[in-house]
């Protein structure tokens, strides 16, 4: 049963809002073993509803349409879908008194505006909508379904999960499915596709695919099967072989984040952090405070900039950087080692590099970083080229610097 | 000239990626003035792009599609592309030449199976991709444009706005029109609305459109006239106006950032700028140092997350931070001044806040941030109420601290 998700708002089609709306209802309904086969987007227009909707009813069994709903004039939908279906809009009494009394219960009383909400298309069937006033509409006719949704995200969701869901899966059950999200950093997708394909015998039913980003590549496993045990166990088979051929590059599954690991891997040993940064510019420092609770072991850092910082608050000997350059290694060490110093932390990380677009030259290209660790057991720095975009290099220095601490810390 | 853009991948019919690919496209183009009609997805099947690909070029004047151009065997849109076109992959000798020396600049061997990348469409223009392997495709056929993009967010985005941008506008040779985008930040749309209608009168051929991101507003300009000086000046009567009611909000003009234009102002003013922060734990650093450039102002910062640092590196005295609590005004104004005094800058912004979701109070809520300014005439810090969600709430903050400092420096 191909379904199509169809998002209304003009706010999507100008990109003032990002669609998060179609990837809840798609992953709810994959996970499920529903295949969503099309995702379109259109505007708050009667017409491009009505051709966009019809389409729709063209190629696919079950639409789920999301926004639209309100109660005020822009708010098209129900025009739309019973211009479609060539039906009327109906008044309801029972739903307006439900409302009415549902504004009372909050102090409140009911605009008139939301009289509206009583005005649905003749013999459709409703969800009920416990976040809001405007309700699910569900029409199923010539064997196909279609059925609008509010596009209030914590509306539509938990319509979703406790209405939509459960009345999809009683009209036909979706062939089971299983999906793994394995991530990976600090290796290139044709690299690890290469180390992967060298003994790979994908079964039945299991597909593979690489989803890069600046972050790392993610590698999900997606496997169908007669039943829930035979999809999870070609799943696992996969999963098995490749936390084998390449398990030291994998960090995490599904919502890991790398960032997010490093930080349990500290709280978890009792460690502390600090970071001393400088073509990086606080990035380093971002991340790993992006994390809800990294108070626990993240304790600051120094943004050392200029030549005049590292050398007065990272203690970082100015001959050093006369010598060997402020983007080298013996910067990135003693840039290390003098944050975890003054901050007394148990770990601290440094990144010095050319950030670009200007300022390389033929011996330190546009790219050139230094990454360096300091713990009470080891310090060290290594080089990296990270290319020459000055935000993709930023981006992967941290991301190196993080994985560089977490292999420290699994001495992998 | 109608545009419709086509996200491909598996992981966003999936759900297991939320497409921002779309909503980044349509912003850039709506603000440059194009009209994005549709917006739809597909996974990774020949058959599905086909389909996709062909609706597309019987709706549309413009199509660009993000994704799927990987060299892996998932990536499937040079096959799509081929299909519909009927055209053949043809080798470039020069662009495997190019790519191998990239890998090169970077100390790597290119693997074998980005020869992939090298395999074009007949026929095809490109664009060239700083940030990764995979070329843009652009093919102009029958009055209509098809252009594939790379689906990595950051490799498209410079694609957009270095190629694809450029290349439409050289296209579009209908009505002389003039479109003007001006940001403003630090006001509310409904608020920045009542006072530019107080005395709008928008004269023939010109629209106004009020477009909100997390950033700020930005007022889009809109003029057509009957010869290119006509809508240059129509757009102009208009912007002279949104300038004398709205100007202390404007910070720039087309792709300004509120971080490039307050660098600018640092430089033409031959000033400095250090920051200390905690809860955004380096997301102004980064953000200040995004721009090239940025060793000319920014000196470095320190990142003051747990209260000894705020201490020793920051010379907060203990007992303010015992008084009145480490997110208090009193604290923001100490961090401020001991920053600028500590690294010798001529301002220095601090931040400190309750980025939540844990560590809110009745007294202390999740969101309530205080924004400090040290400069050699003027000391202050302010109180914010950003909101409950910490990514937004950190950005707001940032965003804030910076619009704080360009009024400071202007004196507005």
């Amino acid at each position: 049963m191909d379904i199509e998700i169809i998002t209304i708002g003009d706010e999507i089609l100008t990109g003032f809002n990002i669609d998060t709306n179609s990837a809840f209802i798609s992953e709810r309904l994959t996970s499920a073993g529903f295949n969503v086969r099309y995702i379109s987007s259109v505007g708050d227009s009667l017409d491009a509803m009505e051709e966009a909707f019809k389409l729709a009813l063209s190629r696919a069994k079950i639409i789920i349409t999301t926004g639209g709903l309100g109660p005020t004039d822009d708010d098209m939908t129900k025009r739309a879908v019973v211009k479609v279906f060539k039906r009327n809009l109906v008044f309801h009494d029972d739903i307006l008194e439900d409302l009415k009394q549902r504004f009372a219960a909050r102090g409140l009383e009911m605009p008139a505006i939301n009289q509206n909400q009583a005005l649905l298309p003749q013999g459709a069937s409703f969800f009920p909508n416990k976040g809001g006033s405007a309700l699910g509409i569900c029409i199923a006719e010539s064997g196909r379904v279609f059925i609008s949704l509010p596009g209030v995200p914590f509306e539509m969701r938990q319509m979703i999960d406790d209405e939509v869901l459960p009345y999809l899966k009683g009209l036909n059950k979706g062939k089971p499915i299983k999906v793994v999200a394995i991530r990976t950093t600090g290796v290139m997708e044709s690299k690890l596709a290469e180390i992967i394909k060298a003994d790979l015998h994908l079964g039945q039913g299991v597909k593979l695919a690489y989803l890069p980003s600046p972050k790392g590549v993610t590698l999900r496993v997606l496997a169908t099967g007669e039943d829930q045990d035979q999809a999870d166990e070609r799943a696992q088979k996969l999963v098995n072989y490749l936390e084998k051929v390449a398990g030291k590059h994998i960090y995490g599954r599904e919502e890991d984040t790398l960032e997010g690991v490093v930080g349990r891997l500290l709280k978890d040993n009792d460690k502390t952090i600090s970071v001393a940064e400088s073509c990086t510019g606080g990035q380093l420092g971002m991340t790993l405070t992006s994390v809800s609770g990294s108070s626990a072991y993240f304790v600051g850092g120094v943004l050392a900039y200029s030549n005049e910082v590292k050398v007065n608050q990272l203690d970082v000997p100015a001959e050093t950087i006369e010598q060997h350059g402020a983007v080298s290694e013996e910067t990135a060490l003693a840039m290390a080692t003098g944050c975890r110093n003054r901050l007394g932390t148990d770990y601290a990380l440094s990144i010095t590099g050319i950030a670009g677009p200007e300022g390389g030259t033929p011996e330190k290209p546009v790219g050139l970083t230094y990454i360096g660790l300091a713990s009470a057991h080891n310090t060290f720095a290594r080089e990296f080229n990270l290319g020459n975009d000055r935000d993709i290099n930023r981006q992967r220095a941290v991301f190196a610097a993080l994985e560089i601490l977490r292999r420290e810390i699994l001495d992998i």
